[in-house]
C-alpha cells in the first residue's frame, strides 16, 4: 500500500511537472513571440497619432472602429465582427478658458497703489460630461475648500461663488488608485454638492501628483436634484498658485466651457474570436476600451490595452496555439462617460445564453507588469494562484484576489463571470491619466509588450485548464 | 511543560509581532517621509541640469564633488568630509563622427548609373577609454560580422577592416540586465580581439533595444597584447542600415575620433555618516556613483542613486531617526571607467580596521523598486528574508539571492561585507543607458522616491536588527 501510494504520487507528481514544463515551455514561447516580433507598440503608434482622440460620438471613435476591425482580421481572427450600441455624444464644444483677476497685496507690490488688478490665464479642462457657461463668460468669486466637511460648514458662503476643491491628492499610498479613488470624489460628486449651495460653478484640483501643470479631465455625474453648472480641472501649480493667492485677498475667476450633449449615436464593440477546437461554447474575453478622452491621445489610457489584447491574438496564431475554448479579443466602446459598450456586451451574453469562462481587462496603463487580480470563488482564486510560478517570471510576481475592469463589470453582474486584470505599475499613471500628457511617447515597448505576455500567459492557462 | 511552552510561545509571538508593528509603523514614516517631503528629484534636478555630465577628472565632477559635500551637509550628517583619490582622467577630445560612403546597387537606383557614391552620416559615440584615430580621418571598409564566432571564421578578412560588431541585445530576456551582459561583451572584448587579427577600428552596435537612433557609449578594455584601435558604437537604427547595405554592397566609412587620456588627477568619494548611538564602530555603508559618462545628464546613471542616498540620511533626520550603528551615505568617485573610488574607499576601511556590516548600492537608474538584491551567509540571507513582508508594501516584494554594486564590490573583496542592491524595474534602463537620452526628464519622481524608501527601510532594518 505505501508502495503504491509512493507510486500514485510520482505519477501524479511527475505529470504536474510535465505539465508545468509544457506550460513554461508554451509560456515562452508566447513571451519570445512577442518581445520579439511584437506590433502593439507599432499598432498603438498608428492609434494615438494617425487617429488620436476618439471619445464616444467623435470622428475619431468613428475611425479607430474601422482601423480595430481590420487588426483584429489582420491578427488572424476567425471571424471579426462590430456589435452595435448606442453611444452618448459629449462634446467640448470648443475652448476651455479661465482667468483669475486678483488685487495683489502689500506684500506682493513693493511701491505704488494697490488697486491694479492683475489677470492670470489658468490652465483649466472642462470635465466629461460638464455643462458649459452658456455661450457667455461666467465670472465669480472664488471660495476655497478643502474637503466636503469643509465645504458643509462654510455652505452659507457658497451662493453665487465658483467653489474650489484643492482636494489635495494624497502622496502617501503606494497604490496611487488608492489616491485617485480617494479625491476621486471631488470630480464626481463635487459639482453637485457645491450647485445644492447655490454655486454657479467649480473648480477641482486635478487627480494627480504630476510635476506638471497639465489639467486632467474625467467624467462627474451631477445629481438630478440639483441645477447641472459648470465644471472644470485646473493644474496643479496653478491650482497651488490659486490657493496661495486666496490666503491674501479675493479673487474672481471667469470661466468659459461650452461642454453639452448632442443626440446619442451609434458606436461599436469591436470584437474578433478564436473558435474553441474542444471547448467552443465555452468563452473567454479579454479586452481594453478603445475610447479615449478628447484632449489626449489616450496611449496609456486605453490604447495600450487595445494594442495589447490584438497582440494576444496575433501571437497565438503566430506560433500557432489552437485554443480549446473560445476566445474573444474585445476593443469596448464608450468606458469613459457612459459604459455602453460594456452593457451592450453583456446584455447579448445573456439574451443569448453564453457561457462565459473568465474575462480580463488592461485598462491600467501600458506599464511595467506586476500582478494579476482575480475576481471569483475561493477554489477558482487557488488554481490561478498555483500558476503564479510559471507567470511570474514575465513580471506578474503576484495574483491577487480582487480583478477586474470597468467594462467587464456588467458581465460579472449579469452572468457571475469570474474577472481578471492585469495591474501594471501605478506610479506614473496618474501623472498623465486624462491629460494631454498621455500620448504615444508616455509609453515604453517593452512595458507595453510584458504586459501582453502576462495576459496571454493568463489566458492561455485558463484556456488549457478551465476555472 | 506543555503550558510554559504555551506561554513562552506567546511571549516570544507577541514580542514578534510588537516589533513588527513597531517596524512597519517606522517605515511608514520614512516614507511618508519621502513621499510627502521628499527633495530627490529636485536635488535630481539641480544635478543634472545645473552641473550636468561628470565624468573622473572633468570640470563636472569638481563641481558634483561640492555639490555633493553640501548636500550632506545640509541633509544633516554628524560629519561629512571628502575622500581623496586619483582617478583617469580620460576625454572625448572633441566631436566624435563617421560617415559612411557607399555604391547603390541596381535595386536602390531606378534610372541612370549607379557609380555614384552616396555618404550618410551615422549616429555613433567614441566608446570610453578608446583611443582617437591620431588628429585625422581614418577611412577602412567595413566587415560586418554578429558574433566572435563569425569574426574568428573570418579572420583572415579582419586586416585593414572596420570591423563592425552588429550583436542584437537579445529582446526575449525579461530582466534587460541579462541582456546587457550577453552583449556587453562586444563592447569591452571587441577592439582588441579585432585588432588582434589587423583590424584599423571597430564599431560596436550599442548595447540596447531602445526604438531611437542615439549610441550608447561605456567602458571598452583593451588587451596589451595587441595594438590599441579606435572604437565606436552606433545607434541602433544606424546599425540597422548599415547591415542592410551591407548585404548589397561594399561600405568605406570614415571615423574620426579623439580620446585619449590625460594623466591621473584627483577626485573624491564624498561621504556623510550618522554616528551610531549604540554601536558606533559597526558601520553600514549606502551609496550609488557620483560620476557619469560625458555624453549625457546620468539622470538614472547615477544621479538618481546619489540623490536617493541623500535622500534616505534626510529622511532619517527628519523624522528624527537615530541609529545605532554608524551610517555612511557615500557618494562614489569614478565608478564608469576606473572604480578608483570604491576601491579607495575599501583600502581606506581595510587600512583603519574598520568594521562594517553591511553596504548597499543604488546603481540600477531610479524605476519603480521590485527587489532587494542581497548577498551575505546563508543565515544572513535567512535573517533579511524575514524582514520581507515590512518592505514589500513599499514595492520590493522580493529578497533575492544575489546583490551588490560595482562600487561597493571592493569592500566585500578586502573585508568580506555583505552587500545589497536595490533592484528597480529593468524594462526602460537599456533605452538610455549611457546615452544622451539618459536625463532628468527620463526620471519619475515618485519611482525615484520610491527606491529611496526601499533603501532606507532596508538599512532602517539592518541597522536595528544587525545582520
Amino acid at each position: 500500500m505505501r508502495k503504491f501510494t509512493f507510486l500514485l504520487l510520482a505519477v501524479i507528481s511527475s505529470t504536474t511537472i510535465f505539465s508545468q514544463n509544457e506550460d513554461s515551455i508554451q509560456i515562452k514561447r508566447i513571451s519570445d513571440e512577442i518581445l520579439s516580433n511584437g506590433k502593439a507598440y507599432e499598432n498603438l503608434r498608428y492609434l494615438t497619432k494617425k487617429i488620436g482622440p476618439r471619445l464616444a460620438g467623435s470622428q475619431g471613435m468613428v475611425k479607430s472602429e474601422q482601423w480595430g476591425l481590420k487588426m483584429m482580421q489582420e491578427s488572424g481572427a476567425d471571424m471579426a465582427w462590430m456589435q452595435e450600441c448606442k453611444v452618448p455624444h459629449w462634446v467640448r464644444g470648443g475652448k476651455d478658458a479661465a482667468n483669475a483677476a486678483y488685487i495683489p497685496s502689500r506684500s506682493k507690490v513693493k511701491k505704488g497703489p494697490i488697486t491694479a488688478t492683475i489677470k492670470k490665464e489658468l490652465d483649466i479642462v472642462a470635465l466629461g460630461n460638464s455643462v458649459g457657461t452658456g455661450n457667455k463668460p461666467l465670472t465669480a468669486e472664488v471660495l476655497l475648500v478643502h474637503s466636503f466637511d469643509e465645504l458643509e460648514r462654510r455652505k452659507d458662503e457658497v451662493k453665487g461663488k465658483i467653489v474650489f476643491y484643492n482636494y489635495k491628492f494624497n502622496p502617501t499610498y503606494v497604490n496611487t488608485f488608492l489616491s485617485y479613488r480617494d479625491a476621486g470624489q471631488y470630480r464626481g460628486q463635487g459639482p453637485s454638492r457645491a450647485s445644492k449651495y447655490g454655486a454657479k460653478a467649480v473648480i477641482v484640483r486635478s487627480l494627480s501628483h504630476a510635476a506638471d501643470n497639465h489639467p486632467h479631465t474625467g467624467a462627474t455625474r451631477y445629481d438630478s436634484a440639483y441645477a447641472k453648472i459648470p465644471a472644470v480641472a485646473i493644474g496643479l501649480r496653478d491650482a497651488d498658485w490659486l490657493s496661495e493667492q486666496l490666503q491674501e485677498g479675493t479673487i474672481k475667476v471667469t470661466l468659459i466651457t461650452n461642454g453639452h450633449f448632442l443626440p446619442d449615436t451609434i458606436g461599436h464593440n469591436i470584437i474578433g474570436e478564436l473558435k474553441g477546437t474542444e471547448f467552443p461554447d465555452e468563452i473567454i474575453t479579454v479586452g481594453g476600451h478603445l475610447d479615449s478622452w478628447d484632449n489626449c491621445e489616450g496611449a496609456h489610457d486605453d490604447g495600450a490595452g487595445c494594442v495589447q489584447t490584438i497582440e494576444i491574438l496575433r501571437a497565438f496564431k503566430a506560433i500557432g496555439y489552437k485554443p480549446k475554448r473560445t476566445i474573444r479579443f474585445v476593443l469596448f466602446a464608450n468606458e469613459e462617460n457612459g459604459l455602453r459598450g460594456g452593457n451592450k456586451y453583456a446584455e447579448e451574453a445573456k439574451a443569448k445564453n453564453e457561457k462565459h469562462l473568465l474575462a480580463m481587462e488592461s485598462d491600467a496603463g501600458g506599464f511595467t507588469p506586476r500582478a494579476i487580480g482575480f475576481s471569483g470563488s475561493d477554489e477558482q482564486y487557488a488554481k490561478v494562484l498555483s500558476w503564479k510560478s510559471l507567470i511570474a517570471p514575465y513580471g506578474c510576481t503576484e495574483i491577487n484576489k480582487g480583478g477586474g475592469g470597468a467594462d467587464i463589470g456588467p458581465l460579472n453582474r449579469a452572468l457571475k463571470t469570474p474577472t481578471a486584470s492585469l495591474n501594471p505599475d501605478t506610479q506614473r499613471y496618474f501623472d498623465i491619466h486624462h491629460a494631454r500628457s498621455d500620448v504615444f511617447e508616455a509609453v515604453n515597448k517593452r512595458e507595453l509588450e510584458l504586459g501582453a505576455v502576462n495576459m496571454a500567459a493568463f489566458i492561455y492557462l485558463v484556456d488549457k485548464y478551465g476555472l
